[in-house]
């Protein structure tokens, strides 16, 4: 392979895609030595959860939307947990194109790409306990404000697929008679 | 749901991506009630064989670079076969952006779309002979001039991914003492 | 399709069929609308643990024997689990004859088949407490009376492929020396 | 296990369930010593196909319709195919109630089962070349005379799904432009 | 099958390998009606856990050289998880070659080896509390001597692939900044 | 890593095994530069077929018993098949020992092992055509002499699994009443 293109990757479950994840994807398109970026959406096999309420397709809609204007050419690919760790690296090299630099602060991650002689780096913290999303899924639920947290493409996204009506079904217990 | 974007979805191996490919797409961007298009890169699994050289990560690499132009919002995603017909729908949904139309020709893809009661429109047959995905590798095998009928940003992809060496490789019989 | 049959779907874990259970399905069965009946024996692929201690095939043999008088035409179909929740509706109604109607109080199910458009009805609560599957293993497990909570054939299909006995083994720890 | 009931295994495709089909279970009913009788649906994932056009729900529902009059306690399930021979026998008998003999005149299926100590009884020939059901698909596929060749309960089911119609699109070629 | 060599099975995860499985082994060595050794090495596919750090690779390895004097014919063997207990026995049978006696203290396997017809003979508790597996790794994790717990050529085996290292890097949480 | 040890990897699938495949180990155990050999028992998942007769298991106990008397380290493990080639070597990597070098002839396999940076040998060719498994396989089949081409351990273990046998009830057809 011989080429001058300096792809990363940035690997994420995107439950749902909010502003932290924009900041740090704006830090890597800043970066002098990014050409191009590749997201993965993680745990694509995975909805219809508390943890993991959103497709892969759904998921994919809204980072494509939010993206829209980047200047950087993006890449954003659902890729399924597989169940052997030591299978990981190549699972995500066969769905993507070819890239050099891993940013992720998860030590499985960082562990898997160090050892298949990747360059690992890690990412800033902003504002974690803000925007995580956990949290936002929180809000969600208790019909309190979420939408500051999140681009307004992704707001709209969750309007078309009626989302947090989604969310809300999914949390009702069935124990009641 | 309720949206007033209509998507729709064009499905194909892209073996390489090709003119043929791109004339297809070219057609349906121009239609007009087809506001996003989902462009599924099928048997996505598949790799390093003579009807299938190239990665699904590859070939999305090709498409999203031949398409960096279009003014329609598109996405390009990874779909693995499913040995399960009566799935495939619904495995096809879970990875993608609510869809309304499918542009097929393949018997199967329409029999299954139709009676999950999508819309499906054939696609017009353009110079199906000339740029077909088996010709095209069938050229690059014999060292003949193959260039002609991909857009030049699938040439560079398959030079950057020293994809001709592949495909010749693999053509070798392991027969000879 | 053109048929005036309606069809509903009844699905349940059933380790092992209870009263409780033969109780919701006199109930369906009582429903004017409806004419046939499928029995789902979900998490097909599980036996041998503590909360999924028999075979699909024992819990079929248990459910087929329990309504071999109903008048209602009835299917006892496995379903294993299927690890994403967006295939789950269509998993289902492969390998079952087409339903309409779909009896469960699960959320995650009344959701899926609420999204892919089916008229979804709760059960009535039928002594939850008495008859759950989780305390009838207990009662097993312990050594104390459960027969009175399944139907006379379900405590035949028991003896016949030994349950108790096979319930107690897994249930003993391995910590001793 | 200490039963006294004998329960044996009839395994087919049914795509569609036919007359010949129906001879042989009647042939096996008659037989003195077996009580119970578990009729697997193989192949069971497969549908769409010239080969296997119907899911296994559906074939399900031809064969319980074509049995409501049989005497005999029978069970009639899915069993989908798996890719490793070794395991066959184990995966049959976790999705059916216990038996004791095998009806076959499959070669593999009569070594895998007589590795494992069943009794495996051969099947009379019934009309094989007339009423198998490759030849039953082509009549469909032709528009020629194909019900007399299954019971009128198949035919029913056949229409309620439109069955036919389906065949007929899977097999139209998508070569025309 | 006609032979007069008794075969057993021993199984366990070996994370890693230690002095009381070797103690395990002698004992079994040393009976007098075993003539041949399988040794399974289960949960194969897990790796670069805490709890599974090594891959099947590097664990075969270290059962390998720790048995190389040994007199006794071993077979050293790869058994992957299987989500499906009815299925495990025949799992592990295509897997090996054929054995008669099962070496467990673990009252699944004993359930499931026993409903299959075989001996099983529980393990004599050597020392468990002191070489147990968590135990080890927690040593290593916290930097203190794990080596006398293991043979020496299982700690060549660990400072070749680098083991102790990886085992630091899994355990580093993400939360910080 | 840092080991002066040098492991060889050889693929096959061994059904059965025979002079040939020990004529090509007896001249990989004679280079100068490899310390250990894995050998790997490819399609491991497959069994009673004709084309793959033998269980994995059975294979690993002939070639184990054939290499008794070997003086290298060997290690004898099953691969399974896996329907994605651009996870072979990881996949084949995660069950083995680590190595450097890949004796093969098979073009895919080269094409693989090279894009992932090993070395990559050609075996000579040792009397292909007198010692190939399909040829011995029809051999048995037909009665003929087959001893002479296998090790005489390999035809004890035939023996002792009664695989002439079981590959003559395979091979009978069906057709017949």
């Amino acid at each position: 392979m011989s080429t001058n293109v300096c792809r990363a990757l940035f690997l994420g479950r995107f439950q749902p895609y909010h502003n932290g994840h924009q900041a740090l994807i704006d830090h890597i398109v800043q970066s002098d030595d990014v050409d191009e970026l590749v997201i993965a959406v993680g745990s694509a096999q995975w909805s219809h959860t508390l943890r993991d309420p959103f497709t892969a397709g759904e998921r994919i809609m809204m980072i494509t939307k939010a993206l829209a204007g980047t200047k950087m050419t993006t890449y954003v690919l659902p890729i399924e947990d597989i169940e052997r760790n030591s299978l990981y690296v190549a699972h995500i090299r066969s769905l993507t194109p070819p890239f050099e630099i891993v940013y992720s602060n998860n030590t499985l991650v960082q562990e898997l790409f160090s050892e298949a002689g990747f360059e690992v780096r890690p990412l800033p913290f902003v504002q974690r306990d803000r925007y995580e999303g956990t949290k936002i899924r929180e809000l969600m639920l208790q019909g309190e404000e979420w939408k500051k947290f999140v681009p307004t493409t992704v707001a709209a996204v969750l309007d078309e697929i009626d989302g947090i009506e989604r969310l809300r079904q999914i949390a009702k217990t069935d124990k009641q008679p």
